[in-house]
């Protein structure tokens, strides 16, 4: 195994765009939430203020989830994989996470004629 | 909310390399066992088969998880995103996920002072 793989030093693999990617998990149920991309200064502003920031690639800057809607993120955990080009955020959400208003992003299932709602 | 938001037609929504990413949760303990890449061709071989097939950036073709090591991913369900460039993939996984021999690859967490085993 490399020191990435089983080290204790933080090493984040970014992709060429600069970015990994984020999982983020309901701390309370573990329900995946969102997938977010994050690049160095995400990461440093997500530890430092214990609030989940991401890089929107749409915006090309800086995004604090919840920085319009107020349904900000709390960052209880953060885990890492074993390339380090992956985290998993474990949060505590403020209120819906999805832009569309649902309480999660993945609101569909996939089957062999196309996407209904998710059957709980 | 757009066709791809709100509609029944799966319309996955690959990035500038033809990839969205795909993140495995175990299907009995919603445990995320591993953050992966699916191109067109991955995903139709998946919903074909039931076992979940990536794209393998490093070795540049398809590739069926645990097509070496036999652990192999049986897919339950998947669920799709808002705006469709990710994935969750629901499975029962055959043996240990990790490349390393970890029941899954998110074995680590980060702190301020760098990387220390998972806390259960």
């Amino acid at each position: 195994m490399t020191a990435r793989e089983n080290g204790s030093e933080f090493l984040p693999k970014f992709d060429s765009n600069g970015l990994l990617t984020a999982v983020v998990v309901d701390a309370r149920n573990k329900d995946v939430l969102m997938v977010a991309m994050m690049d160095q200064v995400a990461i440093d502003r997500t530890l430092e203020t214990g609030t989940a920031h991401f890089h929107s690639r749409s915006r090309g800057r800086l995004w604090m989830k919840g920085e319009t809607s107020g349904n900000t993120l709390a960052v209880i955990r953060i885990l890492v994989d074993c390339d380090q080009d992956a985290l998993i955020l474990e949060c505590t959400p403020a209120g819906p996470v999805c832009h569309t208003g649902a309480q999660d992003c993945f609101y569909r299932e996939l089957g062999k004629d196309g996407l209904k709602p998710k059957s709980s």
